[in-house]
């Protein structure tokens, strides 16, 4: 026989991951829309955003009311609280998208500035990064977890080759050509950003399954695996 | 008498309050160490961050403990989801001015680039929106989190200002000071970014108070203040 609370976390493991796949097609209808220079597209990036402010609501307060009326305990327990911080980092994440579609309004219709394979590539990851900490939390993957987390190098690394360029090979040689250039530099902070998030959501989800705290103590995720 | 819960509802409270202040003083350190040109300053600022991390780390573990073991409702409640929130909240602002000295870092010792005047101006409704934000927590002041609310459009248009004036005025008329004003540009978002995380705390804060959700729903502010 089921208990009550199981209905009540399911729930709110499938309300997360509705989010999570909203977000994850905004990040990609973002850079779709850079990509294809597509005004519409972009808007509809910045209109759906309330579709998922609405989800984040939602699950706050599931969780809120799972805590006050099931009071859970052991690891029940750390799955709501990490829960509450997770919906918290899916919509921030969302926001990002919300920003990349803001700069995409900003240059769509102007000359493309340079060949546009960097940023998707960066997208890429961020992507990659999204799913993969939310498919560790639905599953209670550490290793994944951690796969995400070592990931995040990776997209610092391209977010300062792109960065470079557009400064050293743009900006500085032609001033004039700034603001096509800065959106595209901001994009890539924006895509950056993502990936910060799915840090966090990792490191909460190891924290949930191990019971132990490892944000800012990275050096001890290889040592302790226990 | 006491409940035992009281204190440790107290100890979360204080714990916050901290974080809080070594946060407000991270923003104007690091503003002052762009004004006055000083490396160190803005290194310091850097270093100290993981006071606030180890903070942010004590601070999720009391709360969740407290969840745990005392399994409190109604206002005690929420004051803890709350502070789980706020507590990611704040670590997210120590960060942003530890983002705002490794801007710092880049462009200290170059000759400066334009009278600075209205980024400490920006620097200021930031800090004051920080402190409103956490002395509506501690005193559960409806009113005074409103008011921070209602600052931020404040906060976006001292950014707008400071990013056009070095777009138009400075990187587009010569591209060879983007070096120096890229940064700027990236501190006055980041200042701007403050003031939004100080406006979720406030919105948490209002709910907290309402145990109503005014999240993307700030119409609903003034309509409805029962």
């Amino acid at each position: 026989m089921e208990r009550y609370i199981d209905d009540e976390l399911k729930q709110l493991n499938t309300d997360l991951i509705k989010m999570a796949t909203l977000t994850e097609e905004a990040i990609y209808r973002s850079v779709e829309a850079l990509v294809k220079q597509d005004k519409d597209m972009a808007q509809k990036v910045i209109d759906d955003d309330n579709k998922i402010d609405e989800l984040e609501l939602v699950v706050e307060e599931r969780a809120i009311e799972l805590l006050a009326c099931q009071q859970p305990v052991g690891f029940d327990l750390r799955f709501v609280a990490t829960s509450i911080k997770i919906n918290a980092e899916i919509e921030r994440i969302a926001d990002l998208a919300v920003n990349i579609s803001q700069r995409v309004l900003d240059i769509a219709g102007e000359p493309p500035l340079k060949p546009l394979d960097d940023i998707p590539r960066l997208a890429e990851v961020a992507r990659w990064m999204v799913r993969g900490t939310i498919d560790a939390f639905v599953n209670r993957d550490e290793a994944l977890a951690k796969k995400v987390i070592y990931m995040d190098p990776e997209a610092d690394k391209l977010r300062n080759a792109i960065q470079e360029e557009l400064l050293f090979d743009h900006m500085m040689k032609d001033g004039t050509c700034a603001p096509r250039a800065l959106p595209l530099y901001l994009i890539a902070r924006h895509l950056e950003r993502i990936c910060d998030h799915a840090t966090y959501i990792a490191e909460d989800v190891i924290f949930m399954v191990r019971a132990k705290q490892v944000k800012h103590h990275l050096e001890e995720l290889d040592g302790n695996s226990g």
